[in-house]
């Protein structure tokens, strides 16, 4: 972990991982060496096995300074990683983060961001430890890239090709606030008259700053045995659905009038005149869990996870054979499904 | 994983996850899942630790593409990663990758930065599975970052803590190469009649674009139990010797009429007119392994490194109290060491 402070008005490395270090380094007895050293050494758990997953996040492209805050960005980019994590059944543990900052980034951004990451492992009940990190300058956009490494029981890894014919499909929560939420940010900020209509969204504005991931839902799921395939909705309801599909190779009828969609979504997209169910399907970051389930398991499973989690379970779709293609049905009939949306829409 | 192409010309994620996995993903049994689920799950080796360590890297600051081939430069940023593990005694298994590239960056040269990769593990003797990463674009420098999973066995940790007094410090292989071949490189680009003065240093130029991290040295000298402190030649020698004694302490009385420069680089540096020995004090990334030798098995451990490794171990000082500070020796006297040089070159 060389400093590489190059001509940069940041604090030295060294005292920013002092910070960072109280923030992020509890007593984890499983890490043998943490931050300061070549390498940092931890310990896996007898019989678990190592879950991997990475995201990087650059300034103007996947989030933007003039719509959230660095706290929220932290939250967010380690949402997007834990959520990876969670749609295979796991638990995240320890993280690598680099930063590259231009030189007019603060300290102050730096901790927030650092607060972030802290603040969203709290809320979900995690000890996440940073374990390393690397800071450079950089002349252009910032990049905050995340490694994530987790634990996972071998027996129960929910992989996106285990989708059985006949499966109902399921996603947790609602859908449609994340892509709500910025276009609500976007339009107060081209017309400033409108802000104070943000205070009657703050459900939706959090959708889309601060998700949260279902890592607890993602792991009580994955112990039933009664979920065959499971994928985090980070690009899209419809074209996360797809990858299920392809890679199980099956075919899906999905209904969009099933489509969970939370009140205050709705009328958020009502003001924002949006088509709620084109929103719903096309909003990526939601990091809500799509999954297919044993239909002769479904009830329970819907059951066990708001009894457990408090969390809602809607079944929107049915699995079929591949050669039946992917199909959706709303009110009127049934169509093409497509990555982003549906054919109907297109007409 | 989502695909993040927004408006750029490479080639789909997909298709170069393909063409990627083709190079680094070997048959490993450890890889329960590789690349193209949300998350990678690997199996730790019963009794082994696992050692992470992380590296980015910014065009401009960290890489310059006038100086090296993106072959190089994949090989270079790799070996960064693989010195921070041999300089614990370990060995690196699986990687995670993101890159953020701008518009103009083409399928061969990203394809030409995993080849890098792959080569490297590859002349190492080492199984290196991508198991995950994340590709951006960007309005500004290319960012390669890395994080790099290895395994080490528990009792043989070497810490940068654990220089005790009396201990010798050793580094392997020879140094100064990797400045010299910067700056013969920067001076056949400002001169290009001289360019032809390059193919005199080839050895040298090699120090500075492909390194060879000292893995199998870094295993070996784990293992014997008579290295009590290590790091990689990262920033350079002065300041890493200066982390060690931190880290541990204690004070330094480094002898740099000892350091080992190879003959070609002396040779390039009387062109360049440029001291060998402040050179080879300051000159980073040359990923040797510094380390601290109990005296008592000094002989046996320099003889065992040579006739296993082919690997020149060569004692360049000596571990003293810390209230004697940071001393250097060279032929006119001693001086105060700092943590680039030495003080009789200041004055």
């Amino acid at each position: 972990m060389p400093n590489k402070n190059k001509n940069i008005s940041l604090p030295s490395e060294f005292e920013l991982i002092q910070k960072i270090e109280d923030l992020l380094s509890d007593s984890d007895p499983d890490v043998i060496l943490g931050v300061g050293d070549d390498a940092a050494v931890v310990k896996p758990r007898l019989g678990l096995q190592t879950v991997l997953t990475t995201d990087t996040f650059v300034e103007g492209v996947d989030f933007n300074v003039n719509f959230s805050s660095w706290w929220q960005i932290g939250w967010k980019c380690m949402a997007a990683n834990f959520s990876d994590i969670a749609a295979m059944g796991g638990s995240p543990r320890h993280t690598l983060v680099t930063l590259c900052l231009p030189v007019q980034r603060i300290y102050k951004e730096i901790e927030d961001l650092y607060q972030g990451f802290h603040d969203l492992a709290n809320r979900l009940g995690l000890s996440l430890s940073l374990v390393g990190g690397d800071l450079s300058s950089i002349d252009g956009p910032s990049v905050i890239s995340i490694a994530l490494i987790g634990e996972i029981d071998g027996e129960n890894i929910i992989k996106r090709s285990g989708a059985k014919i006949g499966d109902v499909l399921c996603v947790t929560g609602h859908v449609g606030g994340s892509q709500a939420g910025l276009h609500l940010i976007k339009k107060a900020q081209d017309q400033p008259s409108l802000e104070r209509i943000l205070d009657k969204f703050e459900e939706t504005l959090t959708r889309h700053r601060t998700p949260l991931p279902r890592i607890r839902e993602g792991l009580l799921m994955s112990r039933t045995g009664w979920v065959h395939a499971m994928i985090d909705v980070s690009d899209g309801i419809s074209s996360d659905a797809l990858h299920i599909c392809r890679n199980s190779k099956v075919g899906l009828h999905l209904d969009v009038t099933a489509l969970p969609i939370a009140d205050e979504t709705k009328l958020a997209l009502e003001q924002l005149r949006l088509d709620p169910i084109e929103t719903a399907l096309e909003s990526g970051e939601e990091f809500e869990l799509l999954c297919t389930v044993d239909p002769e398991n479904l009830a329970s499973l819907v059951d066990l996870v708001g009894t457990e989690t408090g969390t809602l379970l809607t079944p929107i779709g049915e699995i079929t054979p591949q050669d039946q293609g992917y199909k959706i049905t709303d009110q009127t009939g049934t169509y093409s499904l497509l990555p982003k949306g549906y054919e109907h829409f297109r007409s």
